[in-house]
């Protein structure tokens, strides 16, 4: 296993350390774990926490800040945050205005979650939850019940977020975080996998001409196995899933193509170079795009697109102002 | 060769068109090659141009836009543009307060450029260069007389464009330049290489405990090969040559932590975690930190630490308004 890290059981301290190091401006550590919160609380305002396993770098740590989110709580590389971890993010950021959980569909996240939320709530805290399913590759899968929260948990993370900013109240924040869950989708591929340190060797293997379709965003094997196409037939079949699923046609949307970890741009950039012909020639255009690393799988080669359909609400959300680590607007 | 593309010979058009596509609010491409100017011309400021070999994205493209660049000018993979090329995109963004050319030192860059600068002179347009040469790895290189030029590129870019922005002159700006070249050092280091599309192969080859010292952006090899090491190990030996090279006792410094393409965010933590250790141990002041893909190498897996000694003026500039698609502050 090549990566430069100093020992396995350091990897999730020592980087949490290093990302506040890094944005001191942005980002407080919690004592009690690998918990970030914003460095600067923000009193009567809905307070959005987010999280799940490490390793998907940016997320979610690089999006507390203003217009996003207030807290993130980051388990072990690919793995759920504890309850209890949970539990101390929420209170270190809860307000009387309460806290909307933003979570990804997985069983122990759901979980977890779920137990800290209510944990909050014999405190006194009003927490609402919104669970994050936008990847359209399967239905059910080896960490879930129903589809997983992917990439498009980003664009959750901002709307809300820039909603929350507004002085909106609970119920309004999760109805618009609820509206993007409900118009994102977003589906994945893969060449290269990636190596969860602790385990020490790659999630799958594939051979020199093959790629993984429909990859998670936890290292697992996708939905299956091909022989590696061009970048523009993976991205037209990639589309095809996601407009199969969802009805696109005459909408305004906002793209993401995101890189798993190690994928360079130059590849990401002519992937989205058919990702707009093709909407373009479906009649389906394109407000805004985001190319790049948001919502990684350590150094996986692989991409995702997301698309997420916009209406004027969510199209001032998506512009308003957010000042974070990893996405500012 | 495993990579998500089309045509080795379409590479470069392809990601150019990707990435005008994706941020057509900041961008606009030439119709005589691939070069990217700022959809919005700003007149009576000093015109930015930058520019090299493609293969580093997000630079330059990404950072054209208000506060930096005014124009990048993209050669096939690591490869100088042409003097034609960089002549026109000279011509596109051209203003009656003159143009900055900032070039990377390599042999190809700095005399296509310069060609470049003259064929303007020619057409009464006032031009004055920089060359960036921060990395110190080598003395002289396969590719260079004198130090290469790397990340620390992405400074003069932020700063220079700052102080453009604000209406100062071709010379303030070209001095502006030059103090942040004079004070701002890199090195790096690799584990894994990466693959030139039109070449097929590696550009060196490592063994699974080995990793590369030295490290240029062009895929080439370094200045030696080593057993690789910790995190913290390395981080210290890259740190010491720059420390050695340079004298920022006492100083107020910016950081970079730059990703060569596959390096993941968790391990650029990790790296920083280090560096802001050692800096704060030695009473070196850290202003500022920038952890990401700045300046890469297709798909290297490696890193850089570039240190930049700070001033009142250099600290207002690097703070300024910037906004390009791959920059924001």
């Amino acid at each position: 296993m090549k990566k430069f890290i100093n020992a396995v059981e350091q990897v999730e301290d020592q980087m949490i350390q290093g990302m506040v190091k890094a944005y001191p401006q942005y980002l407080r550590k919690l004592d009690s774990g690998n918990i970030v919160v914003r460095s600067q609380k923000k009193e009567h305002k809905v307070a959005l926490i987010s999280g799940g396993g490490s390793g998907h770098e940016p997320a979610h740590g690089g999006y507390v800040g203003t217009g996003m989110l207030d807290a993130a709580v980051a388990g072990a590389v690919f793995t759920s945050p504890t309850p209890d971890q949970v539990y101390e993010g929420i209170k270190a950021v809860a307000t009387d205005a309460g806290v909307l959980m933003i979570v990804k569909n997985y069983t122990g996240d759901v979980m977890n979650f779920e137990m800290a939320g209510e944990m909050a709530e014999i405190d006194g805290i009003a927490v609402k939850q919104v669970v994050v399913n936008d990847d359209v590759a399967v239905k059910d899968s080896l960490y879930t019940v129903g589809r997983r929260g992917v990439a498009g948990t980003v664009f959750v993370h901002k709307i809300a977020g820039a909603l929350a900013e507004t002085g909106a109240d609970l119920d309004a924040v999760q109805a618009v975080a609820q509206k993007v869950i409900n118009q994102v989708r977003t589906m994945g591929a893969a060449i290269r996998p990636c190596t969860v340190p602790a385990a020490g060797k790659p999630g799958f293997e594939l051979s020199d001409t093959e790629m993984e379709v429909g990859i998670g965003i936890h290292g697992e094997p996708g939905t299956h196995r091909e022989e590696l196409k061009t970048a523009d037939e993976i991205t037209d079949m990639l589309l095809q899933h996601i407009l199969d699923d969802f009805d696109y046609s005459g909408s305004e949307v906002a793209v993401m193509v995101n890189g798993a970890g190690a994928t360079p741009l130059m590849e990401l950039f002519i992937i989205n170079n058919r990702i707009a012909d093709v909407l373009a020639e479906k009649g389906i255009k394109v407000y805004k795009t985001f190319v790049g690393e948001y919502m990684t799988s350590i150094e996986m080669e692989g991409f995702s697109i997301s698309l997420l359909k916009l209406d004027d609400q969510l199209k001032e959300l998506l512009d308003a102002e957010a000042d974070t680590p990893a996405f500012k607007a």
